[in-house]
């Protein structure tokens, strides 16, 4: 079953003004939309970053994957890492350090799902069946909190509305809940003073007693704030995400804080996973994807941490349908990912390239998809209106800390900030 | 797809006197042949240890597994967990120290890879498809060579001849190099005194300037005897293989020789590797499918020692086709499994449960079999007389340590021997 054609389309949809270390989310999101077509007429789906540099990757790659059959993906990561070469970009600053290995492997990683979802129709299983089979029919999300302004400036109000303080952030969190479900919650942090971050998630803790809290500064902290922040939220915080900035300031936190260290930030491809386990740096890995290289190469991910006593999660940037379906299928095959995921799906609010009712959620969870493959399908008209979206509304490669700083300009992302 | 029936047959073929540091093969080897057939008609095959006690293991869960969709591995495997419980068994003494978690995984592994026949026969490719498809056309496999009597005590000798001092190694590496192509040779050791050993290695080296050498004396060794041999061999052996006991002996013996020390003793099941990583006692792992739970497990366990700058190769107990088919699928699937693997084939003298003509060597290597699936098929013939074999032969578990002892009764296993 070999490609004979591989469509590939940015789209871009609103988003709302999310706050985090590195700005504000802009208008608009972007997100690649791939399309893997076979000879014998089947087509699958992946969805990667929308960011230019990567998108013409991922366009160059495209074209050297006709002919290769979808169950050769190892010729398919071959080709990849010859192409792709040692241009190593770093598409955004939250989710770690740039390799040439992560740049192969995000670009690898969507036409990896797309031939998974590919051959899932073709056996006439969902795609966690090529994964070894559900442990769970529904995989548990968190509500992913963002500090966020009412809108964005210049237009009205959004329906979130704003949140700037612990009590905005437990308003928030209850709206998502009361939609969504959700049975653990995460804070992305690192936007204002850590005391009042520290503030928030107790807020949330007296809130919403016995739901397991998260905090995500993003790298923000040095060292010491970390420590300071970690022994405030002892007894609080589930886990801590990314106090500090790479594997030895994160190993000198987690040995002076009653909570495992959590990153998508200091250990983002293999090669950072021996260090990061000889120092002790984190007890709990965010799964991703989009940047391990697939749905298999994290599920080697997922055993390696296993073996070796790491907790997973699993980590999000703003996305769409098909990326929450994969997310589902890895999620619900994956025995040791005992921590509810993280997604932006609410702050999508409805939007999708995918056709609705394949996705839902039901007390904070994903069911699985039924259907064969991925379960999910493109909305072509959607998709058509998306690809308009992205054309017509200027944004190439996603800028949080440029669209910050239009409206404070001695915004700065050095890290540590506090 | 579910599993609808499971055939469980154990059977038995002629096994030349091959020495090691257990005793000596018996005239007869053991295997079970596993014949899983679905509700739409497909059946898989595997092949696992004969053992009574294994056999016994792996009828109770083949009862338990109809039923369970051939997908669903994650589910295959919670029921063996449940049904193999706490009753750890050690089938002999030359593939490392027994757990609950390796005892599991041996018998889960040989319905995984009969499951994966079925789907790559569903799916219509085979087996190293399922697997992220062939990286190599052919494995290259060693000549592996035994100390070992000119026949059995009592029956005339047999074709291979004697081999019991370095003479007789070096020809009989030429009788299988001239028939099979090798180009790399292993030396089972551990049966004489290490200078014996020693000098055979050298004589291979004189004989066959440029091919790679092992030696593997099954752990028979101190420190200190390992560590001289490793000096002696300095620049003629590739990698020497299980010289010591356990991972801080074996340690303590990477420190000081010159080259890289393999094993499938001290690192047999994934609680292992993190010590053995970290005390750096290894520098190959000899993968095994028969008790690393299958194929997609062990290609989980070669991207960890990818991870880990851990070279690969395989280890090999007496086997048949089907284990053959496995072993070549997952090799060709596999990046980094770089050495030639260790088979014991040739011993078995064209004795097997597959039909002839899908396995053949050229040039020392197994091209991987083209057929969906293991791409072999069962000889009803052949498995319907090696089960009589075994029903006729008397042996319901490996003894080559009480069947030394018929010849020798002072012969003792103690290690380290030497
Ligand atoms: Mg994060
Ligand atoms: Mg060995």
């Amino acid at each position: 079953m070999k490609i004979s054609e591989i469509r590939v389309t940015p789209v871009a949809f609103r988003d709302p003004p999310l706050l985090n270390a590195a700005g504000v989310h802009e208008p608009w999101a972007l997100r690649t939309i791939v399309e893997v077509i076979t000879d014998e007429g089947l087509s699958g789906l992946g969805e990667t970053y929308g960011d230019l540099d990567h998108l013409q990757k991922v366009r160059q790659c495209a074209q050297a994957l006709v002919g290769v059959d979808v169950h050769h993906t190892n010729e398919i990561y071959r080709r990849i890492d010859t192409l792709v070469g040692d241009v190593v970009s770093d598409l955004h600053g939250l989710t770690g350090v740039a390799t040439k290995e992560k740049s192969v492997d995000r670009v690898f990683a969507t036409f990896e799902v797309a031939c998974l979802d590919i051959r899932g129709k073709a056996a006439g299983v969902p795609v966690v069946d090529l994964l070894g089979g559900r442990v769970r029919d529904a995989v548990p999300y968190s509500a992913y909190l963002f500090y966020k302004w009412a809108g964005h400036p210049g237009e009205p109000d959004d329906r979130f509305g704003a949140a700037l303080d612990p009590e905005g952030i437990v308003e928030q969190a209850r709206f998502l809940i009361d939609r969504y479900g959700f049975q653990s919650i995460k804070l992305k942090g690192g936007v204002y003073e850590p005391a009042q971050e520290v503030a928030a998630i107790r807020a949330l803790a007296e809130a919403f007693p016995g739901v397991p809290l998260r905090l995500d500064p993003n790298a923000s902290w040095t060292v010491e704030t970390s420590i300071w922040v970690g022994k405030e939220l002892d007894g609080i915080l589930q886990y801590l995400e990314d106090p500090a900035v790479d594997i030895p300031s994160m190993a000198a936190v987690a040995a002076n804080v009653p909570m495992k260290l959590a990153t998508n930030m200091c250990v983002v491809t293999p090669a950072h996973l021996p260090p990061a386990l000889e120092q002790g740096a984190i007890g709990v890995l965010l799964l991703d994807h989009h940047y391990w290289g697939g749905l298999t190469r994290s599920a080697q991910v997922a055993a390696l941490c296993g073996t070796f006593g790491l907790e997973l999660s699993m980590h999000s940037n703003s996305h769409l349908g098909i990326s929450l379906a994969a997310m589902t299928h890895l999620a619900a095959a994956t025995p040791n990912l005992t921590h509810a995921c993280d997604t932006h799906t609410p702050w999508q609010d409805g939007q999708d390239v995918v056709a609705p009712g394949a996705l839902r959620f039901a007390d904070g969870a994903v069911p699985v998809p039924d259907g064969p493959g991925l379960g999910v399908e493109l909305d072509r008209d959607a998709l058509a209106r998306m690809h308009e979206q992205y054309l017509a509304c200027g944004i190439t490669s996603r800028d949080d800390t440029g669209y910050m700083q239009r409206f404070e300009p001695a915004f700065s992302t050095r890290r540590p900030r506090w």
